[in-house]
């Protein structure tokens, strides 16, 4: 693993391992904001140095692994709905709650996406990166739209509120060890902060059903 | 003002004034994460050593301000209600958004306090934050619970997704230089992003909304 990559599949490959190597670091870890260029470059198996050729940086390497998570949201959503269709307002939800809980690591992205990311690389980098994941969105929009009774608009509402509640909820089910230590010494706010897929569960259906409910208004939308 | 402290009246105007400047120099800076304890300091006039005295650090500063946003949003609240009563899902939504949002550094914040903040201290001074903000979290559903037609449980539920809105959108909303250049070049991309009020507004309606109709469920709460 350690020679100079030799051909596109080559790169192609280690690109992507590094992308596998900062996931199961930031699964490890606790979080994104824990992983740095350099481990992620040993996990595997390459040079530091030789890392930097596929990613200039920790926000360039996240960024990507982002965008990624953004296909593999699609591609499970894809995978859930298999043909169905007539899906109601709660039924749409869940296909958006259940897959989205299935990736912790892009639960934990969204939030960093938006605050940093994003924001701190150059223009043509975020470009690339809102192209790959803004086509990732509409693709669930398109396959949501076939199944489900809510209407393009509503479900591009649904997933705005998708994205900020597993975005939000994840932070603060995953604490410190020490804000851990807290939550075990007072249940009740360790109740409200651990409490992830139940909750984005129950408020992504509500919005769900209430964004059903003023079809035929368009105001706001 | 660059005297020692000297009663505990003192003290209590020096801590204000360091929080008054830290939102301050949020607001010029575009977001509580390029505020600096120095720059604080220098802007209420204390020597950077001096500050030290009132906070440990950066986060025992933001928590302060956080914990400070809970009680401005209690307060804006309970002004906006004013006497009311009988408010259905819809009013109820609006008197949270509408004042949040009139808290631009507080809704930066709570995007900030579960990434950070809250876990980046010790035990002891996020146990004081948590009893603080919780109070005032508390007192928000009193209030809500005596002018609106949603119980506690929906409450606290509909609280929860206006904190995740608020901090969610209110990021995207607030993009760097260089996103902010891509939004202009990208203009349905800006629309996306850059809709803080009304996007925050609808799906916290809609939210609202499907939470009422919900009465007599008591699952998943």
């Amino acid at each position: 693993m350690r020679e100079r990559a030799r051909s596109a599949d080559d790169k192609t490959l280690r690109s992507q391992a590094l992308l596998n190597a900062a996931e199961s670091l930031a699964l490890e870890l606790g979080g994104v904001r824990h992983v740095t260029v350099a481990a992620v470059a040993d996990r595997a198996g390459l040079h530091r140095t030789g890392a930097r050729r596929y990613y200039d940086s920790k926000e360039d390497l996240l960024l990507e692994l982002a965008e990624r998570g953004w296909a593999q949201w699609r591609d499970a959503v894809a995978e859930k709905l298999a043909g169905a269709s007539g899906l109601d307002a709660p039924a749409t939800a869940d296909v958006l709650s259940d897959t989205i809980v299935g990736l912790p690591v892009f639960c934990d992205l969204l939030a960093h996406v938006p605050m940093r990311l994003e924001g701190d690389v150059d223009i043509e980098r975020a470009r690339r990166f809102k192209s790959g994941s803004f086509a990732s969105h509409d693709e669930i929009v398109g396959a949501l739209a076939e199944a489900s009774e809510l209407d393009p608009p509503q479900l591009r509402a649904l997933i705005a509120a998708a994205v900020a509640f597993a975005a939000g909820f994840w932070q603060v089910a995953h604490p410190t060890p020490t804000l851990a230590e807290l939550y075990a010494q007072v249940p009740e706010w360790g109740h409200v902060a651990l409490d992830f897929h139940p909750r984005l569960a129950h408020l992504l259906r509500a919005t769900a059903v209430g964004l059903a409910q003023e079809a035929g208004e368009a105001d706001g939308r």
